[in-house]
This record gives C-alpha cells, structure tokens and sequence, in this order.
C-alpha cells in the first residue's frame, strides 16, 4: 500500500507522499514515491506514484528517457498539464497491458495496475494537480476540491477535511499533509516512513522545496507529540452529556 | 454502508451506530441499528448490525420470536457471551444461504452478508464485546484491542487509537466514539444520523443508558464546534519547518 496526497492552495502546491513498499507483509522495502521533473524557467513538475512498483520504475523511466532522447511528446514539451497527464496515462497503460496476460495466467487480482497524481505549473499556465487514473484517464482538482489521494486514503481524510481551504498557507497545507501521513502510518503497517515533503510556490517555475523526513527526525517527532497533545486537549473540553451535568 | 463501534473498558461498554441504509444512492432511509435484549439482574445484550438490511431484521425477529417462544436455544438462555455470538452467527449464515442461490442468480456481489457486533453482560460473567462475521464465526476485544468497528471502519478510527485505553471513563469512551461517527458522517455520505448511544455500566445488569441524537440536536452541534475549534487550535500550535524559523 501506499499513501500519497497533493494539496493546491492559492499560493501554490503541497506534495507528500510515504515510502513503504510490500510484496506480502513479509517483503517490505523503501523506495521514493515522489518524482521531480524540472526545467527551471520553464516548468516544475511532480509525479506521486501508488500501486504496482515495476509499472510506475517502468513509467518514470519512460519518461526520462523521453526527455533524454528529445522524444515527440516528452514531459518538457507537452503544452498544458492535462498534456502531460495524457502522456503519462499512455505509457502507465502500455506498460500495463504489456503485462496483463502474464498477470492473468498467474491469476493475479492486482495486476500491474498504477495509480499517479500529477502536479505542477509549465509556464504562462496556472498551477494544477491532476489523478491519473490506472485506465489513464485523469481527473484535476478544483477549488471545491483542493486536494488529490492516491493509495490509503481514508484515515487520513478527515484533518484534510477541516483545515485545508484555497486560503490556506502552503507551509500549513504541508503541516497538515505530515498529519494525515502520520495518521495514516500509525493505521495501517502498509504505508512506513520516511515521509517525502515537496512545496512548489505559483509562479517561481522553480524546483520545489524538498524535505525528506525520518520516523526518528526531530520535526516528527515534535509534531507527533504537539499534534497528540493537542487532540486530548481538544478531548478534553468537548461537552458533557446531559447525565454528566446533573451529577 | 453504515458505521457501528463498540468500546470496552474498565468500567463497562460503550456501544454508538449510524442509521442509514441505502441501496443505491437515490435509496436512502433510516433504521436503527441498535439492538438491545436486556433481562435486568440477569443479562444486557446489545446488537449492533451492519450489511445487508433484510438479513439484520430477519436475525433481529429470529431473536425476539426464540425468546418469545421459549426455544432452545434463546438470548436468555445462553450462559456465556460466546454461545450467545454462535447462536445469533448460525441464524444469520442459516438466514443468507436461504437467499444465496437467488443473489448468485441475479449477479449481485455484495449477496445477502450481514456483519454485527454483540456486547454487555452475563451474570456471573464479565462484560465482552465480540464481532460476528458474515461466515458465522467470531471474534472477542482484548485489552491490547479493546475495541471493534463494523461497516465504514477507517476515518473514525485514528481518533480512536489516539483516546481510547482501558482505564477511559465510559462518558469519555462515548465522546470519542460520537467523535468518530461524525467525522465518518463528513467522509461518507453513505453513513448518516440519527446517531444512537448505549452506555452500559459494568455489573449493573440493567438495561444500558440510551440516547438518540439528531444531527440539529444541541449535544452534537456542540461537540461538532467544540471539535473543529479544538483542532483548529491544535493545528495552530504544531511546529514550524526548518526554512519558517530563519525567515
């Protein structure tokens, strides 16, 4: 499993995503989730990736060689950012179907099915963040719906829920990522740290700001303590029942 | 869908369900999912139900008819929780292979299954939660565990691992557990209120305490504000990142 959210606010775009891999609860691995394609000036992109491993290596190879072989399309020419989604959901789907019947054969439920949020801004357009789905068609974001999940998406949704707005900082908008990570890992073993940060500011065009955090890094550690610390205090005051007042 | 918890601990038990159903998203109605079978001084039962709603009232009236009827088994009858959880299992496997051959014919997926939570007290015996599964079998709450969810399990539950020990009090207990539903409420349209309450107070035997709440009603308007204000103000006081301070 996987866990991996992309917040747009007003001022830009937050990326977070964890970093646990499973095969079985009995193989698990680390790897990065969260790739970053730039051409400072031009474009700033980031791709989270969820679901078959040997799908999203084979897409995010794909799409560097692309840029590297100047291919027609490649990430650093495509136009829009839906572009760039339809370009990325080809090659997730190819690599897919290559697969497929070798899938079907094993009898494999999973299959090499990957799901990915695009974000970002390519020049002289708005900044955007966009799910592509493992049929590789896509959906974006909009100002009703600020945020994108992919993976493990329920314990997590509920802080998102409450503070995200298109207002809010982006430094809050990372905050409260880390929480709905942190909620997450602390529920289901699948989703482990470390916990990758990326903050892309509207407009710079430059490469994101990118942190990468360990379980034992003294920001998680003082926001899992401020964070608990502030639920039971937000416990605490929560109203009493009518039998309680009366005792 | 539907969301039901039960709690245990130290002091009794806690028990709090949604009560929508739906059978398609333009069918949506209201039944309570909250079942209580008390004989004060000698047992309070109570059942909460989750799954398919003619298999959950066909298990319901299966109970109340044994009891009325004197049969051998009944829910008065049983000596330990256990037997009460195997009884109430085999009616409700008896109650969805009635209709497998038709569901299997009509191709419908989700089939007849039914999923419940039993709890309270036996006299002479310590208060148990226990979970029954669609197949009939069953499992009880451990101290390490001491409390099961059934229907749209996950957004309620980070708030629970972060409040609930063996040593909550049972009003605590039950905050936490409207906590929970009404942040599932948020995520789930399919999980709606009334939202219903059972306290039942260790080796009281008697009925448990309880309440309905309306979504307008001043106890959850409050908690609601009470919540969302809490958090707001937990949020505000986590840690700034590294690039926040040198600014």
């Amino acid at each position: 499993m996987t866990y991996c959210l992309a917040i747009k606010t007003n001022t830009g775009i937050v990326f977070a995503s964890d970093s646990r891999t499973n095969a079985g609860v009995d193989y698990i691995r680390t790897y990065s989730k969260m790739h970053v394609f730039a051409k400072p000036g031009d474009r700033s992109l980031v791709l989270l990736t969820s679901g078959n491993l040997a799908t999203t290596q084979a897409v995010v190879n794909t799409i560097q060689n692309d840029i590297e072989d100047e291919a027609k399309p490649n990430l650093f020419t495509c136009r829009h950012l839906h572009d760039a989604a339809k370009y990325i959901g080809e090659i997730s789907r190819k690599e897919q179907l290559r697969h497929a019947a070798a899938f079907q054969d094993a009898g494999a439920n999973a299959g090499a099915s990957a799901t990915m949020i695009l974000g970002g801004q390519i020049a002289g357009r708005p900044p955007e963040i966009i799910l592509i789905y493992p049929e590789g068609n896509y959906i974006s974001a909009s100002p009703e719906t600020p945020y994108l999940q992919i993976g493990e998406t329920k314990y997590g949704k509920p802080i998102l829920d409450r503070i995200i707005a298109n207002s809010t900082s982006l430094e809050d908008a990372a905050r409260c990522a880390m929480v709905s990570l942190d909620s997450t890992m602390r529920a289901n073993l699948s989703v482990g740290p470390p916990l990758e940060l990326a903050i892309y500011r509207a407009d710079s065009l430059e490469k994101p700001i990118q942190r990468v955090f360990k379980l034992q890094s003294p920001f998680i550690k003082s926001l899992q303590k401020s964070w608990g610390e502030g639920l039971q205090r937000a416990f605490k005051r929560l109203p009493r029942f009518d039998w309680e007042n009366s005792q």
